[in-house]
């Protein structure tokens, strides 16, 4: 199975209003709630894929209980861990479940670890006149000391059976900021690859961990190094610790700087739609071409077309087939050549 | 005791934020959470006055239970109904609770009626450089027939222990238009005296059933009778059945139309702050007055005063006590010529 890690998971609810404006009264015609922080959308579209994946991190209070009830009610929602029979375990001890075999949706296992905090809600406010998202984020809830340690116990254990592991978003208050760098650090030590996608500091100190991939958006990766360039401020990332940096580019596609090349991956056209999620989809796609050691070109290929066919879903953590059927086989992947 | 009615109860957030930009992520700096609901507030504020009170309407779902407990961890909650006890009962049957004693404040009982659908959430975004707030207002949940008539049954119960009933606010979805005329018309026929704070078509029908006051702002009341001019339609406000009109124009304080008489109260300056919840104090003191038996000129005083004072409280439901006690000495209260 692929773990996802999320420690500042979110109860996403989504409202629509006729229009927002600013010190005005607004009645909301339409209310959604969804589980959401990053690693909740990136094992939806991994599960999508077919990757058995199993998400944790932290959840509590009534939103966290929510929060779970609808993990639980997704239809690729697995069986809870601790039944005997553990989603992902193949007979015979091989690390498991790293082609699917397309025939099925994978399987997403809760194993979040409760907590005494309240799980944060984010609202998103969509304008229906221009389809523009304001966006209120909560903190997040403070992990005790014991909780972190109940989460580090549970990490250890997921990531003997994991094929990869992804840490996504950001930190919630109480966690130290080098956390990233230790979950790689425990990640090296159990031979299991890592993604980061995060920003500011976290980020920072999780490439010194050196990650097998870091995502960084281009203000994410300009902020890291300083470059404007993203070509030399990806090469930068990877003189600091990464073994490979995939930075989005947004509606330019990604860019990658590995040991085995530097490429540019282009979507055909540019599509239009939410934003949101495109950037857990293009992790997906970089995590489950890893597991199936697809070569770089056809991992940037598969998390372009994720991003863009995200963009044309309604809500983060899915993403249109058929768009990205269609911009799999149209993006154009471009290779540089390989720096000094 | 006095009785407030909330069909529509929500579960109030206050978020703050530096500054609201649409279209942008913000990060929450600080998340309040709330009971809320215009009848909710106006049990807050007479119970700060000494008058216990009891508050119905409807509660359901996960935000229904945050509501719910949040009400019991009031500091002036009282015990529920149904132990023996009922609050506000006086031996020897007599009408409970018509003038407190002024030592002690009231008690606020939850009487709300259990539904299957979740109670909504309202949301103000405060702009922290401005104070400005930005509403967004879930619509609430549909109520069915079977929960319809268990709130009646209570509602006539509770009626029978009750000095004045207020009903406050809007209508949930499911609930007819003519659903506060039918209260009203309980409340008559218990012989007790409501007051009505409502708006659109539901004022409308409401003030048909002849309650004893409607407060509108001036907006609502020009929308009801189509009059610019406060005094013309409060007085045509009346005739379309209220017995008395008791208007509240904002920074300019309040304008009543009743059988004895018509009178303005203007506070004394002009106070800034957050208006929400100043309407829900004004009915406070206005319901307050009427079971003390106070003269008109003196309940509206005592509203103008509340309102202030509300409006330079945090959150809706409390009132600044001293602001309260020097506006109350210098509010104007001057007498217009009866209409012919």
């Amino acid at each position: 199975m692929i773990l996802t890690v999320t420690l500042n998971t979110a109860l996403d609810i989504t409202y629509r209003v006729p229009e927002l404006r600013p010190h005005a009264t607004h009645r909301v015609t339409e209310a959604l709630e969804r589980p959401g922080g990053k690693g909740l959308n990136v094992a939806r579209v991994l599960a999508a894929l077919g990757h058995d994946t199993v998400v944790t991190g932290f959840a509590g209070g009534v939103t966290g209980t929510v929060l779970r009830q609808l993990l639980a009610q997704l239809p690729t929602a697995g069986d809870g861990l601790g039944d005997g029979a553990r989603p992902g375990t193949v007979p015979g001890g091989a690390r498991p479940g790293t082609v699917p075999d397309g025939t099925r949706p994978g399987r997403i296992t809760d194993a979040l670890v409760p907590i005494a905090g309240t799980t944060r809600r984010t609202i998103g406010v969509v304008d229906a006149t221009t389809g523009d998202t304001t966006q209120l984020n909560e903190p997040g809830p403070v992990v005790t000391t014991a909780e972190w340690s109940a989460f580090m116990e549970s990490y250890g254990r997921l990531l003997r059976e994991a094929s990869a592991v992804a840490l996504c978003g950001s930190l919630p208050p109480g966690v130290p900021v080098g956390t990233y760098a230790l979950l790689i650090r425990e990640a090296h030590a159990a031979g299991v690859p890592t993604l980061l996608d995060t920003s500011g500091e976290p980020l920072r100190r999780g490439i010194a961990a050196r990650p097998h991939v870091v995502k960084p958006n281009a203000e994410e990766l300009a902020g890291l190094t300083g470059a404007t360039d993203p070509l030399r401020a990806a090469r930068d990332a990877r003189r600091r610790g990464a073994h490979a940096v995939a930075a989005s580019l947004g509606s330019e596609g990604m860019l990658a700087a590995t040991a085995h090349g530097t490429w540019r991956a282009a979507p055909p056209r540019r599509l239009t739609g939410n934003p949101t999620g495109a950037g857990d989809a293009a992790v997906a796609g970089l995590l489950s071409g890893l597991v199936e050691e697809l070569p770089w070109p056809d991992r940037l290929a598969r998390a372009v077309a994720l991003s863009a066919a995200a963009v044309r879903a309604p809500v983060a953590g899915e993403f249109d087939r058929p768009v990205y059927d269609e911009v799999l086989s149209q993006v154009e992947v471009t290779e540089h050549p390989t720096a000094a």
